[in-house]
């Protein structure tokens, strides 16, 4: 329940990434801060994010989180502060004295003297429009074919075959429409439903589950792009974690012991890098049998996954480059060879494996138009193939399946106790 | 694009309006503010609801709106003020001289000396809890039998007839679903696509559309919930307003002239109150000759709504207390008679006719039982009268068509114009 508006908050202010200042002088991390034993008045200097801001009549109570712990630290400050640059995502340099917190929430409190704006953080500017993408479309995103189709109930009459004179399906993506609309806003969300009529009782798949999704356009590297979705990730969390702390800390304690640690883990270190290619060489040497044997040209699986990521220490890992066979027509060709890939850039979490897919996409006419025809598409994708023909720029975007981050950072083992009412084969309660 | 989020946030805040105090002392409208010829700087006082604030390092700049007009007036302050209280929606008393304002935006402006707050608006106590309900379902919640039937598409083989085991629709409504969440959360809404199959060619109708609904325990009167609905159009409307001036003026100038002086007589009068057998009345006392003939027990057409509006002088007018007969299961019985009603409520407005429906939901497990069992619904919707035998509480809720309200407020004649991919019959573009 708690989590899509700060989702979509994040999304709005990734892009808009305060820059600190670093300072020379000695200070105070906010886990030693938050660890100190003496609380004698010693004046300290702690430098990190505002992740909450609350005001009262005589006083302001900011929470500052650095990284090195899930926890914040409180800083007191009286009204005299101006309160209006302190906002949340703003980076700042607080000094004063660390005391003994009369409340129970905490041992420690910073009681402040000094506060220094390093960074502003105006979250309005960074222009993510929201688009409502549509829910029943005549497109197939994936071209995968686990599609749910759509008809009036038996009940009723219509006089043509079908209600929209074309088959019409539920959407597995809104991807292609936000393509549409990334070419006049530039960068574009969308959060909502999606579908897969996909005959699995996985504990990591839904027939009916929610996917934030962005696409920008002008950007030219994956890596422009894997810095958003480690941006979307790591934001989205701290706001979770700053906002809904109780909710978090109540699956933390009762369902999943550890999970904090293995959090905080992935807050703090940079995600890492790996190909296709290098992926597909870790999983040939690992001395674990797997079901389906890993090989060049073919999809990793579950296993492979979970596998990959154990081998990275537990920190998300980025696999980029796939093959092209592997992948739909819209991903942007790399002309390399012999083992002929695609931009595309899956992120792999612990406990969940893929949590994000995303892609460069394929803006050359021609590029795009020989991949329709190969797959027999062309006529269908006339007017996708048109964004080619009138104003076409370099863009990218990903997908992040929401119920799968909702069981990464909660640390829930099966998907369907993450949404109110789960739908899968078999099974559609109320 | 701009419409959602100022929506869900204003439907957070509608329940914690602040109460303003009348002090009888003179003072000028912010009408009367706007429209001042001399601005040698006469001291006046300006009493409303702060619509923005934007800050800068020396001057702080509120928008300040009193229901008079639909321009704000622009209060600048400088930084000794305290802004923390100064929140969107907090009532003030703004003192001060009116000068000529140096932007080419606005005439005058308001150069403060004394800003007092009438009424705190914390927007964050209004707990409204967002619900995703889901799309696709089991039940049919109109039993109006207008449903999309949704199966796996011919190309995947599903062992079983039915992947779901059971017929599934996409959802017409979230209302059941939301009743199951108000029993734990109070006070919950959904804002998500609904779908209805019908065989339409209107302006106001499309088969993929987006609601805001509502559902609140422990509400015992229509009174009550019309004054949710009304406080969530009134102050949906002044955020759109202030916060997408220019998109609203854009639609205004180029496509609805006069709708600014429309919309402004909506939002400065009270919402009028009729009932069902009193709209009969006016109806067939008019002098107008309608397709339909207006009668007690029949539903209103369109072309009734639309007289009832403008009979109540384009003022958006309640219509509630409809027969039995007209209305779903779920909605309470009045117990009254020959003419035998349900708690229900309609909200017409002008240009679209019905905008919101809402009713008190039958919360006695004796009536709803016997109502169920007379429709043939009971073993369905056992889990539904269960609610009633485990704590059931007096509730009700309302869903408000989201692009009949942008219509509303645009003045946009077509419905397929305010959505970015409409779907209705004979047509789902991409």
């Amino acid at each position: 329940m708690f989590g899509a508006r700060c989702l979509l908050r994040a999304l709005r202010s990734c892009t808009s990434a305060p820059c600190p200042r670093h300072k020379p002088s000695a200070r105070l991390s906010v886990r030693d801060a938050l660890g100190a034993r003496s609380t004698n008045g010693e004046r300290v200097k702690v430098q990190g994010w505002i992740r909450s801001v609350r005001s009262q009549k005589e006083v302001l109570f900011l929470h500052i989180n650095d990284g090195s712990s899930l926890e914040s630290l409180q800083v007191v400050a009286d009204s005299s502060f101006d309160s209006r640059e302190l906002a949340f995502g703003s980076s700042v340099e607080v000094q004063g004295q660390l005391v003994k917190s009369p409340s129970k929430k905490q041992n420690v409190e910073l009681k402040a003297e000094k506060i220094e704006i390093v960074g502003n953080c105006d979250a309005k500017d960074s222009g993510f429009v929201h688009i409502h993408t549509p829910i029943i479309t005549s497109n197939d995103c994936e071209g995968a074919g686990e599609l749910f189709q759509v008809e009036p109930s038996s009940k009723i009459k219509v006089p043509e075959e079908n209600f929209f004179n074309v088959p019409a399906f539920l959407t597995v993506s809104g991807q292609l429409h936000l393509e549409v609309m990334s070419g006049a806003f530039t960068q574009v969300f969308t959060f909502g439903p999606t579908f897969r009529a996909e005959n699995s009782q996985s504990r990591r798949h839904l027939a009916e589950f929610y996917m934030v999704e962005a696409e920008i356009s002008f950007v030219e590297s994956l890596q422009d792009l894997m810095q958003v979705m480690e941006g979307l990730f790591k934001t989205a969390t701290m706001m979770v974690l700053s906002n809904c702390t109780e909710d978090v800390e109540l699956c933390h304690k009762f369902i999943a012991p550890g999970q904090k640690d293995r959090l905080e883990h992935m807050l703090k270190n940079n995600f890492l890098i790996i190909s296709y290619t290098e992926a597909v060489e870790i999983l040939k040497q690992a001395s674990q049998n797997f079901t389906f044997t890993p090989e060049w040209g073919v999809d990793l699986h579950t296993e492979h996954e979970k596998y990959l990521v154990k081998h990275c220490g537990n920190i998300p890992v980025f696999v980029i480059n796939y093959p092209l066979a592997l992948k739909p027509f819209y991903m942007r060709d790399n002309e390399d060879g012999p083992q002929h890939t695609v931009a595309a850039v899956d992120l792999l979490v612990p406990g969940v494996g893929e949590l994000f897919g995303g892609s460069l996409r394929e803006e050359r006419y021609h590029f795009l138009e020989q991949r329709l025809a190969r797959s027999g598409l062309t006529e269908a994708y006339q007017w996708y193939l048109d964004l080619r023909r009138f104003g076409s720029v370099p863009h990218g975007g990903f997908g992040m399946g929401f119920e799968r981050y909702l069981q990464c950072i909660l640390g829930i083992d099966n998907i369907k106790d993450v949404i109110p009412f789960p739908r899968f084969t078999h099974s559609c309660v109320l």
